[in-house]
């Protein structure tokens, strides 16, 4: 069964008698329905009853339904009101802009305003690098999306797609004080979107690409790297890929291991799975076979596009073939970025000694943490109720972090590569264990660290802006 | 001479001995060089001597560095720094994007983003109106501009233009709780630009279109408002108009003269000019006259444009031609949106008795109130440093406030209409005066007047989302 989750979550607004019992009565009612109950705010009863707000987590909205009408029926408690905290949480959306001065008088406005802004806008028209020293721009991240592949949802188009974003625009600043605005495309083609980003990039100072369909999203990045001169990242290949290259390097310290002696299995061919593949071919990685819905990805196969025939190319050097299953045969490392259960029990055991999996499609796992128990040496996925979630929010804050402070005006692969070493290093060695491979995504230390790699990276690389 | 002002103002960094007479001495010299000293922190001299950063307004950058000569010579005064305070503000940027709720821990991660977002998502895409309950475009305009007409600095492009889209997004949210973002469109045509703007608006609740050339910005603000289903508003038309009747109306009120019986002049057929006439024919102005840089606008006129044509076929009844010097006789009101200088102490000796004089070009009035001083009824600018200021910022803030506030999907004229009358009441009548005909820009009940004021007018006109 379903565990139960904050975001099924519900406010139940109740009443309770002050007679002894009543609470544990309700407390009772609510654990026999399924639920939990995840905050009571403290009581201090002293009157004939007591209000309060407690919040319970459920399983799914019919069964936080299930919940109030348990509790309806109990003798001293009287249901006020009850509401979806998810719901809640997103009405008005999640972020607002807000103003960094004053202007609470006509010295204020003449100085922020007219006439006196004219003075900065000469001297960027002048020279236009001043945009990032005088504007927004020099922390500034526009998060694109056109919709069209929105977590596991598919193309639900921009719209549906913007409390996604604003939630990411949420991380980038609580997580590395980037500002971060979402920019939902209603476009339908890939010159659409990068004429449309080419369009807005005066605004901004970084440009996150963000759950746009692969292979569309590989020109999209490509183009617009090369058409601007600001830092260009798409967050679900990258940021993925740096995540997941962290984990398996502190998994391989683990397992004594060495990163060139080990044969990689990658399930989903989409954005992510394609840049693992190319990151783990930067750092020497042994073997890696691709794998997609049709099985191994190996040169001569049917049903290709540009990005699998390049990946073909480049990996799978002895032509595996097959399912899945063939070809997780005496791997060391599993990486899923595809789809639930298309890994078993049975395929953990035809792996080489002390295996490393990595399940990482959401919500559900390639293969779940209780199926894969005694079986893999690591085990990790991308959720939170898990050991080991390899989250992309430990790394997109800091890497943007890093590229403003000093000035950098694209992501090179070597900026890339110090932001995994720097998430991988945030595990101390001493903590370094099979449930902690990958530092907490509350880890407050990681977003700097990374900022820091990413910054020196871009320094030695001389991708910086002239001061 | 200019007079000083915060536009120029610099901040000085200095130590005075703790000498009977120092500070005297220094603000002396301050004095003599033509400066203006704006603010001295509290002195509590203590010490052999007392370190201060003083703010001190100048006329330019060349008259700032004379300052700092002046003072730098003094005895017992030692200039350690100083700096320009417009651009010391500017730097980094005038606003910022912030989280407007929390992600500390992992129930509030699965609710603000995945898991739980998913749901919101899905709820959108299966009905996308619920995007102005659940996500930040109920709140949120979208600053536009192309950067081809920004102040009086004229095509600056995108970059430079975008100090003053922070700005007006500061003035959003500082008088009407509107979160406003600027988008700086590097765009060439004007179906470049209604196109980017139609792309992008999934992220938004609203367009205020900013600084874009006329006529091409007549022909993007209708085609946007054709194309989309939420409010699109040109401020330098509809907001520099809306300001400009509440003054008139105001100044008639004055002079005792009603609105069905005045001639107006208007100088400037911008995107402002145009629009403040079509404004005065919707209230039944007497008489409106029409001047461009040629003379008056007429049927039959050489060098019109579609905008032009329209206006000459709507206004001069009576086919006055000539210049401003010509058709200015007899008038009542003068408007001028147009250029420094046009109109002279002698034209305005020419105009009907007590005349009234908006003289609104920018920083350089038609004609300085020096001048008109004794000669006009009412004299009015867009200047903060003199009395009557019409400026835009009494307008916008309120009328996205109004118009989020009961989902409104366009701007109707009776809703610009209501705006104009909200701001003029803002002025009680035992206050009206020729030197207070309007608001100060800085009286913090004018927005939520006008908000009610649009608000009440949206559901009068039946131009609100359905709930």
């Amino acid at each position: 069964m379903e565990s139960t989750t904050a975001a099924y979550s519900i406010t139940i607004k109740v009443s309770l008698g002050n007679q002894p019992g009543t609470l544990g009565r309700f407390a009772t009612a609510i654990g026999e329905a399924g639920g939990n109950i995840a905050a009571i705010p403290g009581f201090e009863a002293k009157g004939p009853v007591v209000v309060r707000e407690i919040d319970v987590l459920a399983r799914s909205p019919e069964h936080a339904r299930k919940i109030i009408e348990a509790v309806s029926e109990l003798r001293g408690v009287s249901v006020h009101d009850w509401w979806d905290r998810t719901f809640r949480l997103h009405e008005g959306g999640k972020i607002e802009v807000n103003p960094l001065c004053a202007v609470a008088d006509a010295q204020d406005l003449a100085m922020a305003y007219t006439p006196g802004v004219a003075r900065v806008c000469t001297a960027i028209a002048e020279d236009p690098a001043l945009r990032h020293t005088y504007t927004m721009a020099r922390n500034l991240v526009a998060i694109v999306t056109d919709g069209t592949a929105v977590l596991g949802l598919g193309d639900i188009g921009p719209e549906a797609a913007l409390p996604v974003m604003e939630g990411k625009a949420l991380l980038f600043k609580e997580f590395a004080g980037v500002d971060a605005f979402p920019i939902c495309l209603r476009a339908t083609t890939p010159d659409e979107v990068v004429e449309s980003v080419m369009r807005i990039a005066p605004s901004f100072g970084g440009i996150n690409l963000e759950d746009i369909a692969a292979p569309a999203a590989f020109e999209i990045e490509s183009r617009l790297i090369e058409a601007l001169d600001i830092p260009v990242f798409h967050d679900d290949q990258h940021g993925t890929a740096i995540v997941t290259i962290a984990a398996l390097v502190n998994s391989l310290k683990l397992v004594g291991k060495a990163l060139s002696d080990v044969s990689v299995v990658i399930s989903g061919m989409g954005a992510a799975g394609v840049a693992i593949g190319k990151m783990l071919l930067d750092r020497g990685v042994g073997e890696i076979v691709g794998v997609d819905r049709i099985g191994a990805i190996h040169t001569g196969r049917d049903q290709m596009n540009s990005t699998k025939e390049w990946f073909a190319a480049n990996t799978n050097p002895e032509r595996k073939m097959g399912a899945l299953s063939e070809v997780i045969r005496g791997a060391d490392v599993f990486i899923g970025v595809s789809a639930p259960a298309v890994l078993t029990a049975s395929d953990l055991r035809q792996m080489s000694s002390q295996p490393i999996v990595f399940a990482m499609a959401n919500p559900e796992p390639e293969i779940r943490p209780e199926e894969a128990d005694g079986l893999a040496a690591v085990m990790a996925t991308g959720r939170s109720d898990f050991p080991n979630q390899i989250n992309n929010v430990l790394a997109f804050p800091g890497v943007f972090r890093g590229a403003f402070d000093v000035g950098a005006v694209r992501i090179t692969e070597n900026m890339k590569s110090a932001a995994a070493s720097a998430i991988a290093d945030s595990v101390d060695v001493e903590d370094l264990d099979p449930r902690y491979v990958i530092p907490s995504v509350f880890d407050q230390r990681v977003a700097g660290r990374v900022a820091a790699a990413v910054g020196d990276a871009a320094v030695t690389d001389g991708v910086i802006r002239s001061p």
